[in-house]
């Protein structure tokens, strides 16, 4: 038995959801790992993603990618906020509660990353205002894929929106704020080498996921 | 000299800004009294209203007020307190900076009485999640317009909308919010009773103005 059978079986057993936040700065691979595992792992999974998970997540995210340049920072935590109040509520909770194992892309982290510690609002007021949009909802299990901020730029590639023109330094203290949450709760978080070759990065996944869900 | 000319002489002479906020249940009279203080009133004045003082707010008011139809009350609360996050940031700030009076038709205490107290989510969550939004900016004074519930209702006649549909027991328990919030500062509320004639209102709002700005 392969350890993706493994999961996917410990994922079918478990008599209730499963939530894992997918967290890293642009280019560190977690899309493509969110894909390899939609294909590869055979479990009742929804995936998600933040912003921009629901009808209305994508109409506050389109607010703030495409905005007026004036928006300022909590102004931005707060639409930020109501998407994932909004998502929490109309899709990760209900799929926990019908025993499915959610998977998101960015969560709470990405918001104490980018809008506290890189806009400077403060790691513990984003950390609040978050966990109070969502009643307190934590994963189980948050993954970090940790790329080099230059790595990630590079592999990024794409038209750069309001986030990604905010420069390198913001993406340095963003990729700090992450390995710093991680450092703090050993238990609920995995940091993965995203330097690696996919397959390695995905066996790694894998692990972590394993080894927290069992 | 009339009050009225003596409040806008008075407005001319401060040194610094005036913020005031005018509060109320629909149809409590609100909109009428900012026509008449802006026809009759000869000062640097910037009239304003939350949610959808500007153009991002405006979208954001069209979310909340013609969203889906499970629109959560945390969602909610977060939306509007984005709304006024970018009001005050871009619009509200600038003018008191530069020594205006700014009258805004609805503020924090809408938010306290409609999503804390209305919608349950708790008056001081409400409040504290407002001054973070706007970084700790108080109006010097709230003029609550008072009319009981049915009255208001009445009067606001118009067609529906998701917060009007509602209920009356909410609008209750919004009238006796704004009427607490009022009792415990009264330095820097003044309730009116907005059953009396226009006229009389207005006598009693320029009153109002009068002696918080002196």
């Amino acid at each position: 038995m392969t350890a993706v059978d493994a999961l996917s079986a410990a994922l079918k057993d478990r008599p209730r959801g499963f939530f894992i936040a997918f967290e890293g700065g642009d280019g560190s691979g977690k899309s493509t790992q969110l894909e390899l595992l939609r294909r590869r792992l055979d479990a009742p999974l929804v995936f998600t993603r933040e912003p921009g998970g629901t009808p209305l997540g994508n109409q506050i995210r389109n607010l703030v990618m495409h905005g007026p340049d004036n928006i300022d920072a909590r102004t931005e935590a707060l639409l930020y906020a109501a998407d994932r109040a909004y998502h929490v509520a109309t899709t990760i909770r209900p799929a926990l509660s019908s025993g499915k194992t959610v998977i998101t892309d960015r969560y709470i982290d990405s918001s104490v990353a980018y809008q506290g510690l890189g806009r400077g609002l403060g790691v513990e007021a984003i950390r609040d205002l978050s966990l109070w949009a969502v009643d307190g909802l934590e994963p189980d299990l948050v993954v970090v894929f940790d790329v080099p901020v230059e790595v990630g730029l590079q592999r990024a590639g794409a038209e750069p929106d309001r986030i990604e023109r905010a420069g390198k330094g913001f993406h340095e203290e963003v990729r700090a704020q992450y390995l710093s949450a991680a450092a703090a709760k050993p238990q609920q978080y995995r940091v993965i080498d995203s330097t690696l070759p996919v397959e390695e990065v995905f066996a790694l996944t894998i692990d972590a996921l394993l080894e927290s869900c069992s």
